[in-house]
């Protein structure tokens, strides 16, 4: 009765995109333009992720590396504090799923945000996300993280 | 040099709960629990796939089944065209994230929302989102999908 854990064990063979080691190595890719550019707020640093293209979904913000150039130029000169707090990363396929705790100042409630990125050949080049308040007072004690 | 690919395949051979059958299942559970609890706006349906415990971070639900129930309800008497569009679904370990498009009455701009859920056993014992409206007016062409 071990047949299942074979074809499982086949399926994840084949599967390329869904290896254990790229997942890792996307995670760590994100992760790290994140932190470089949203918490460290060096566009530079982050900007080396970037692929031959960047397509944003985030409606605040213009397409392109830019759009996101801009954001972190906001940050650095209005929010020097602002900190992204990752709470868990979700990877399969070329997608990595971060869910963050961002706040602007320390000590604020901040907002729960979940972003999308697209990773192709160890770079990002799509990205997408949801962004709430968190609210001052909640229907459960568990938070949003 | 074929040493690193069968230090993945040993890799994804181990890690149990990322098998790619285990993921599908998971992922099949959430989508059907979502589309028969909020499209099909059947409680029991969708209850059937809760476990010993339901750990709820949506801050405006009560914590466990009855919050959700209250929600299924709420939809089904105040917006019973109401529509989950399920964009993609991203899966690994115990988790299942869905990126969905979601409309309280057809043709609005409706809202954008990552679901995260936590799934032990074939039971979805947790739940984290995220959710935005979709703006009228974006600074890109994208979309928020």
């Amino acid at each position: 009765m071990l047949k299942p854990l074979f074809v499982a064990a086949a399926l994840a063979l084949l599967a390329g995109p869904a290896f254990a080691a790229d997942l890792e190595a996307n995670k760590k890719i994100v992760v790290d333009f994140y932190e470089k550019g949203l918490n460290q707020k060096d566009y530079d640093a982050a900007a080396k992720y970037f692929g031959p293209r960047y397509i944003q979904h985030n409606p605040g913000a213009a397409n392109g590396p830019e759009g996101f150039k801009r954001m972190v130029g906001l940050l650095k000169e209005k929010f020097p504090a602002s900190h992204n707090e990752i709470k868990r990363v979700i990877a399969e396929g070329d997608l990595v799923v971060l869910h963050v705790h961002s706040t602007r100042q320390p000590g604020e409630r901040g907002r729960a945000i979940v972003d999308i990125f697209k990773v192709e050949n160890g770079k990002i080049v799509e990205h997408w996300d949801a962004i709430q308040d968190v609210p001052e007072k909640a229907a459960n004690d568990n938070t949003m993280f």
